[in-house]
């Protein structure tokens, strides 16, 4: 483990993480802060104030950023790249604060549906785990907004996105569909997910507005406990992303696996929807391919 | 026009609608009270006080009356009636009250998809278009939770729901997808709608969980004003529900038209969405089918 050599952050909507690093990317400290959504107009005072000791004991590191505070409510707008995009094309157009602090900016693309998309924090995820990718390889990247990349020997092609935690989301909380959890059994849940998951295998082309409603109906005839219609909710959601992603991408898979990218969390979901649909997957911790993705880019720019 | 014979009733959630009607079930006056919800512990007394110059003109009448007014939180519990089912069954099915007034129950079925499905207030609008129905036709009646309903030789026999409206509802009050427009303009917003239809149409076969992020993506790139965001939204939703439907009826499907039965702002939105999907249609205002529904309920059980 060497000395510290760069500071590296993932600055999102909601949460702050910074990292001081060695040469290799190595975390030796943490802090945690305000997400970008809180630190409007005081990015800089955030910034120093927790950095103080840092700068004080090795003085002042290089900064690599990414996230949110790259939008355009964050500390500097840092512009899309637009797909295909590779490592260094990405690392060229950081945006620098003080000569020193280096905002990743987000990607671009016109998506397989014809319409325009954008990620912004996920292209960081994606650095992080391109030397581990096969030539063609699809990655996933779940969570509020999933984004599903196709990446090509190194080269960012394209993505897509899937607000399924999102809808997941206002339907448990403002619907009469999947109303949230009271005293919730975990066991029971997962079966219920498991079940839903199940539901679409059955008729993958389904369109999921037609499955949505079952699971207030399997609730109403005793079919599913209703502490579990969530979990089954979200097995129909996820397995209907993951099988529509399939044949929105079929000429873009590859026999290989899965690469997914996020919370263990969220990962091991989508890798159950995938196993019950056929497809292999390889899970990679979000955290950890975001700060490798910023190591990269502290090598590339330094 | 004869004289007043029974009394018709619509009794939703959130309005009650009371017709005075002669024997061929037509209208001959109206009252308007509140829905289901806001009557709990009070439908004797509410349905009393709205009809009581009715009764003293005419005496009491028989009364059939739809709705939440049968569920479980109603006056009474009209209990489903599980499908195929024709008129005679659900006239038979009917729950009285006070000996005069009868409560029609809704339908259950297995549906298309594997999964239970209820129905409540539907069913008297499908006996209000049974009639003028080919002998095997697919019936669409848009709403909150739209329903998809096969109907043979005037017997129904198994429809799957579709919670359209509430999803574009809670998107576009609560996801950052779509947000409410402000100041909107009625040409612009059509105009949106055809879009969002268009765009299903050119790829008609992506679940539309990968299609929801565009009202977003394209309003940030300009492509799309903010303001036509929900519409566009609505041309996206309506377009996958009938696509969706077209798929899992493929072989109910016949080259005729879909009735489409509800409030005309909506069904006319449907008719556009079919259009575009090479669907003909035929429109019939759901407070009529409605009436006609309660009328023939009232032959049936006189």
């Amino acid at each position: 483990m060497g000395g510290a050599r760069f500071i590296a952050g993932d600055w999102g909507t909601t949460h702050l993480r910074l990292f001081l690093c060695d040469g290799e990317g190595t975390a030796l400290d943490q802090r945690n802060g305000p997400g970008a959504a809180e630190s409007t107009g005081r990015f800089a005072t955030v910034f120093a104030s927790l950095t103080a000791d840092w700068d004080s004991e090795h003085g002042p590191l290089p900064v690599t950023l990414c996230g949110m505070v790259g939008s355009s409510f964050g500390w500097v707008q840092a512009p899309y790249v637009p797909c295909p995009a590779r490592s260094q094309q990405i690392a060229a157009a950081c945006t620098t604060i003080e000569g020193r602090i280096y905002v990743l900016p987000g990607l671009s693309c016109q998506n397989r549906f014809g319409a325009p998309d954008v990620l912004r924090g996920e292209e960081t995820q994606l650095l992080g785990v391109l030397g581990r990718l096969e030539p063609r390889q699809l990655v996933c990247l779940p969570g509020t907004h999933t984004k599903w990349a196709v990446v090509e020997e190194g080269e960012i092609r394209d993505f897509f996105t899937a607000p399924t935690g999102e809808l997941f989301a206002v339907l448990r909380e403002h619907s009469v569909l999947a109303r949230p959890p009271q005293g919730g059994d975990a066991a029971i849940e997962a079966q219920a997910f498991n079940r839903g998951v199940a539901s679409v295998v059955a008729q993958p082309d389904a369109q999921i507005l037609h499955r949505l409603f079952e699971c207030r109906s399997r609730t109403l005839s005793g079919d599913l406990p209703a502490t579990a219609a969530a979990a089954y909710l979200s097995g129909l959601l996820i397995a209907s992303d993951v099988h529509g992603a399939r044949r929105a991408l079929a000429r873009a898979f590859v026999p290989g696996t899965v690469v997914l990218v996020g919370a263990p969390r969220l990962t091991q979901l989508y890798a159950s929807a995938c196993a019950a649909l056929g497809l292999h997957t390889d899970q990679v911790d979000g955290a950890t391919a975001s700060l490798a993705g910023l190591t990269e880019i502290y090598h590339r720019l330094s």
